[in-house]
């Protein structure tokens, strides 16, 4: 068998493979990198970017619904053309796959193998009829949506986010099984583009929402939209050409299921075994998330397929982390970033920094809140629908957490990440401007609500300003 | 002739008249509030809001253009109904003018006087038939915006903001006079609705854009909508019942036109020369920014009147600042916040920090820069059209300032004046999260260019995490 020897093999050409090839390339010119079945990135092919289109046109056509109210007449003759919207859904997803495949590995035809590597041993790949013998390997080979073994025969009726854009058009009902993140957003999009949905969850409790407030409003504001069934596992039944889904005591007939029931890392056939160190659960090794190192291996692990923060530009900073750390003599830990996640719903969901799981332990949390109902700009957009927490030290004001379901929340998701990650206060925040109107003011407001209840206030002439020497 | 006295009187129930109430009454209850005209804030009755009612209906019918090729059909049977617009920004706004008036102010019955305020003497005010003698003064009377004499004869076809939400409807042809902010942002809202629009500037430059290669960009952008004619002067004249406005060689008949050329502060009638200062060419005083004191006199002037920072949340600072100073023995200088200008246009147009007036004439100042035409999230929102340009100091990365025309940008706006406010660098930035997919990873890219034109890289082995000890 033929036999290659390389500094540092990736396995995986996916967003973390090309980050961390981004990080390698600085270190050497003797690496490999290893990938099977199709390129293009899960946020590129079947992620991010085609949901976000497929949000994207449904949350415009449900915007009729408030034409009339604004003096814009016909919105009733307005029509939703599936085919065509999926073909729009490809056209742009074809367009973010070829910039990421066409990017950064073009120039890199000899050191790229089409092909599932397998370990033989910790530093040794058999890939094809090769053996890869590398210093360092970087495993990101992502993940994969969850289809219960079950439900294997009722595979033709059931649809995933891998195969959901490739679809021509889509049929009359559907239920949505598992409202996560990917399951609330494919859900409300596929129900506004005129599919009757329902909404199951296994839980009381939908996109990963920590605060029983926040969550409760959000299960209210969704239910308004289509139903949510939740607190019971779904089950199905064949029905002539359609399948029947049972939830507890109810049910209904649909043309086809999306499953949304979560990702399982892709290392089926990859030998992982063959590291000889303890797997957990889901078959993944121990490592450390801040040098993304399994045990004390040349071995990294990075992105979706670690299950560690399944978000983008988490999988970008693992990648880099892993791939600067193949290319070094000894590992550096790298601080990981403020925690932020973004439901692109509408309203959209978002949880940053600590949640109420891990805070509700403490009795010096305070939290600040803010109901949308009244808020300028969001009356303004017809949105004024949603909730802010924010969660501070009841000493100090310090920032720890926040979870909201809010209009164009992502944007204040971001002003409260960068401003935990920096460690600052309320009474740090209350002093930086809030231009009029925007959605920042709805923030300003529950950041208000935060100061108000915090111990020790600063011995500050006005909250929003500071005084010069 | 009645004579009362008081410890403070402000003169105005704007919202700086409104934000010093606040801070004032913390030091006395024996205050009084003096308004001529109208009560309510110009925001809310003919600022701030009825336009972005008007501009968020215009955005929305805007929108329809894209319908077609994301799969919605019927586009073109929407109508606008102008009347009904003009009814539904009207009721917005009479809820937001309730709010203003019936917050803060309901039971201050006594306290209130309606009337026009006139200096007797720096600490003595006529209004209606009563003295007011006052420890301290407050001038917190507003602008209106500017008409030139030489138009009087006109003015049954002139509307200013003043007038416009008033309209029951709009005719079918007009001039916009003047395209900074507001002229702009309203004659883009026209356009979008369905009105033949001009726009017209004495200036090349519009929306205060500073940036040449910006101002350009935006000049294009809007240009593709509706003619602007720049760089000359507009004349009027009468031709039967519609109006001639010529703009050099240029001319076109029109039904009304909008003035939008600026704002003049509210003092005719005041007597401010009793004060016994110097007056600036629009008839201000000198008054500290920092203090909003005037001269040495008991005397402060907040809010638009004082031409100084004429947006709402820098109004709400001078207020703040004067009512807080006005209830002291001794002043105090208060830092003034990062400066953030948003135009509501589509794209917006942001200006925060310093601009390119001031930084151009510096050699080590950088500029990043980031193309909105390929940006992923703006292509998904059929948005992607702007252009960001960063400055920063070339030895250390600090950011000094940012100028854009950018979808959404007023979000982008508040992370960088935050950011700018705490004297971050682009080193400090980039290792902050940007999630995928948003309009921040625009900006993200904008530092990225910034960062590779520093001269001074810090030691850090990777430009986005920062490494534990």
């Amino acid at each position: 068998m033929e036999k290659k020897t390389v500094d540092i093999a990736i396995i995986g050409t996916g967003s973390a493979g090309l980050y961390a090839l981004s990080a390698v390339r600085k270190a050497t010119d003797n690496f490999v990198l290893i990938n099977g079945g199709q390129q293009g990135t899960t946020c590129a092919r079947v992620g991010c970017m085609p949901s976000k289109v497929l949000i994207q046109i449904a949350e415009d056509y449900h915007h009729r619904h408030v034409f009339a109210n604004n003096g814009i007449q016909g919105a009733e003759q307005l029509r939703i053309n599936i085919p065509a919207v999926m073909r729009q859904v490809r056209k742009l997803r074809d367009g973010f796959v070829n910039r990421v495949i066409s990017g950064p590995i073009t120039h890199l035809h000899d050191k790229i193998i089409d092909g599932y590597a397998e370990f033989v041993e910790p530093t040794v790949l058999k890939v094809n009829n090769q053996h890869i013998q590398a210093k360092k390997i970087i495993i990101a080979t992502g993940s994969t949506p969850f289809i219960p073994k079950a439900w294997a025969h009722f595979k033709d009726y059931i649809l995933t986010t891998d195969n959901l854009f490739e679809q021509e058009d889509l049929p009359a009902k559907m239920a949505v099984l598992g409202l996560g993140v990917i399951g609330l957003e494919i859900g409300q999009a596929l129900h506004r583009l005129g599919i009757e949905i329902v909404g199951m969850d296994l839980l009381q409790s939908i996109a990963g929402i920590k605060d029983p407030t926040i969550n409760d409003i959000a299960i209210d504001l969704f239910q308004q939209e289509f139903p949510l069934w939740l607190g019971e596992a779904a089950e199905l039944e064949q029905l002539g050409d359609k399948l029947l889904v049972r939830c507890g005591t109810q049910s209904i007939i649909v043309d086809k299921v999306l499953a949304s029931l979560g990702r399982v890392p892709n290392i089926a056939g990859l030998g992982i075994e063959k590291l000889g160190v303890k797997l957990d659960a889901r078959g993944i090794p121990e490592f450390n998330p801040n040098t993304m190192q399994v045990d004390d291996l040349p071995i990294f692990i990075a992105g979706d397929v670690n299950g560690e923060r399944p978000v983008l530009h988490e999988a970008g900073d693992e990648g880099r982390i892993a791939g600067f750390n193949a290319g070094q003599e000894v590992v550096t830990a790298f601080k990981r970033k403020t925690k932020l996640s973004i439901t692109f719903t509408d309203p959209n969901i978002i949880s940053v920094g600590k949640t109420w799981l891990v805070l509700e332990n403490y009795s010096d949390i305070i939290v600040g809140k803010m109901d949308f109902q009244m808020q300028g700009r969001a009356l303004i957009m017809s949105k004024n629908k949603g909730m802010i927490h924010i969660y501070g030290e009841k000493n100090t004001g310090k920032l720890l957490g926040a979870e909201m379901i809010v209009p164009h929340g992502e944007h204040l998701a971001h002003l409260l990440a960068w401003s935990i990650q920096q460690n600052l206060t309320v009474f740090d925040l209350l002093k930086m401007p809030f231009y009029h109107p925007v959605i920042e003011e709805g923030l300003q407001n529950a950041l208000y609500d935060l100061r108000n209840q915090v111990t020790q206030q600063p011995d500050s002439k006005l909250v929003e300003l500071t005084a010069l020497d």
